[in-house]
């Protein structure tokens, strides 16, 4: 750091992302993206006659947009909230909704970027552990009197709670907001969208990143309730409120008209996410009842580091996490099947 | 706002972005955009091909696109920060390099976000008036004890500083950052980039999104000593890594390789510029000598506000700022010839 950099950031330590090394060709397993390529309607929208026009800037309220994801989800236009991608998002919504007075409860295992997010803002959290099967336990989080944040499908575990649960967490908590980060629901969760009707304390976020084939887009949406929309559009224009590309806003608006694509995509990823638990676990693994695109598993052999390291000199890259409790697993981006079979085949010939 | 936002944000007023109305077609000179669509390199980069891999993230170090303004700007590849706009870069600086012991100094008359990014962070700020001819004085920005902001050319008024006065706010402020916002500074005005070697104190912020026909595809740049980069990338990690659109990365890599177009086009914006210039002169109205791809001018017979309205009743829209000191002035965003053509014969139907 500078001697300029604020001394509140001396001891910040920022996200880091899914390694991307250019030293060979990997198999891919580690950034939670789709084998899928967008759709052909997205392919069709995102075209040069678009491309001529990136010299306009985006309509900076995005109500096209806007208006079709309000249509796709049943909810109000105001319900619905754009920006880069749910990272985003998630930060919006730590400024908007934490403060000194106002801390944050999020599981102590989950999406290492709310901690981050806590710390660039100085506010109090709490990491609530897990149960020793991983899952969460909701009552944990009942009456928290702080912002709650909660990964559903929850990461990288890819465990779920169910709509009821959520909806106990809700009603224990009307004077606090509560994030439920919905980046894998399309996979086999439920969403929890449709209580926003009934409680405007909830947003849920959402990302195209996944399950609509667009981590390259960087497209993140919002539903909640309108006064909380209208919260996280006023962080939006008071910092950087052009922040969706022209061909982007096309490329979302087009996917939806090919839902049925995304549908068969996602339904594709539980299925083979299935099978590789199947075939991992005649292996000797355990791994978690995932319902996002990524299966956690440790190995009753090797270590989670060790794994890691004997797949990436093979040339199958997952994602391993140092923390403790959970260092003896790795997280494995659900693919597509001929992939899969490869880090499979070389599962077996590191353990053999 | 809901009862759930910090309450430091209850008197946070957003920016406002150049209205985008859908009542009508209207020539639209008020968001200062390029009228020149973005190079064929662009577009042929931008292709097909590259959609289809949009299932993937950008890779979020951005080394290659880092690695072409490098080489263009003549500095390190350690010197260059990139992010979704320049908006996004200013945002990051007011988070980095102000807090409750060090505030901001920026001209009175300057681009409004300046003083939002101040109020988003609860900075204290000065807002260094201009001189009568609204130049900006270098000397009130000596000994700031605070971080420097100064937009070069500024905004709305087109009026540049010298590489020899800048170099003397730097030399002054050894202990504060000074950013130099150049977002308008291909049109005519001396960029400072060439003082970042010897000035460690100093970020130069610059943009895609006018001289390089790019504001729909998000994308800002900075250049500054490898400390201050480093910085920039602390908080960009901390809150949103992945800002980039894949699709931008390519297109912004792509325009370096095709300088000579981009360099014709803001020739004939500067030229354009002093068109119109000669030409609002002989119909009555004074403006400023503006080194940007926009005019700063006012009419010896109507108001700022009266002729705005008039001018957009006929379907030609400019920029008019409330703030009392430039009331009476507009901002007329430089296009082709042809659209200007409009403004002049619909301003002296206004006029007559």
């Amino acid at each position: 750091m500078s001697k300029f950099l604020s001394s509140r950031f001396s001891s910040l330590v920022p996200y880091t992302p899914g390694e991307q090394p250019r030293d060979m060709e990997y198999v891919k397993l580690n950034t939670n993206e789709s084998p899928f390529p967008p759709s052909n309607k997205v392919i069709e929208a995102v075209n040069s006659e678009e491309v001529k026009k990136l010299n306009l800037y985006p309509d900076p309220t995005g109500i096209a947009l806007i208006s079709a994801l309000a249509k796709t989800y049943n909810v109000g236009e105001e319900n619905v909230f754009i920006s880069n991608g749910s990272d985003d998002i998630l930060n919006f919504s730590f400024m908007a909704f934490c403060d000194k007075d106002k801390g944050a409860f999020f599981p102590e295992i989950s999406y290492g970027f709310y901690e981050v997010y806590a710390e660039l803002y100085g506010v109090n959290y709490k990491k609530v552990p897990l149960k020793s099967d991983f899952s969460i336990n909701p009552a944990d989080y009942y009456n928290a009197g702080n912002t709650v944040v909660i990964a559903n499908p929850n990461a990288p575990t890819g465990l779920a709670l169910s709509l009821a649960e959520i909806e106990e967490i809700l009603k224990a908590n009307p004077n606090d907001v509560v994030i439920i980060d919905e980046a894998y629901v399309d996979f086999g969760a439920e969403s929890c969208v449709p209580l926003t009707k009934k409680y405007n304390n909830l947003i849920v976020v959402m990302t195209y990143s996944k399950s609509r084939s667009l981590a390259g887009g960087r497209l993140g949406f919002a539903i909640a309730s309108a006064e909380l929309i209208s919260d996280l559009n006023t962080i939006k224009y008071s910092t950087n409120p052009y922040n969706i590309n022209r061909l982007t806003m096309a490329a979302g608006i087009a996917s939806l008209e090919d839902d049925d694509y995304y549908k068969a995509c996602n339904k594709n990823t539980a299925e083979v996410r299935e099978y590789t638990k199947a075939e991992i676990e005649k292996l000797g693994f355990t791994s978690t009842n995932s319902k996002a695109n990524f299966l956690f598993a440790k190995s009753n052999k090797v270590g989670g580091e060790q794994y890691y390291l004997a797949l990436k000199s093979k040339g199958v890259l997952v994602r391993h996490f140092k923390n403790e409790k959970i260092k003896d697993y790795v997280r494995i981006n659900i693919v597509t099947k001929e992939q899969i079979d490869i880090l499979l085949a070389k599962t077996n010939e590191i353990l053999n």
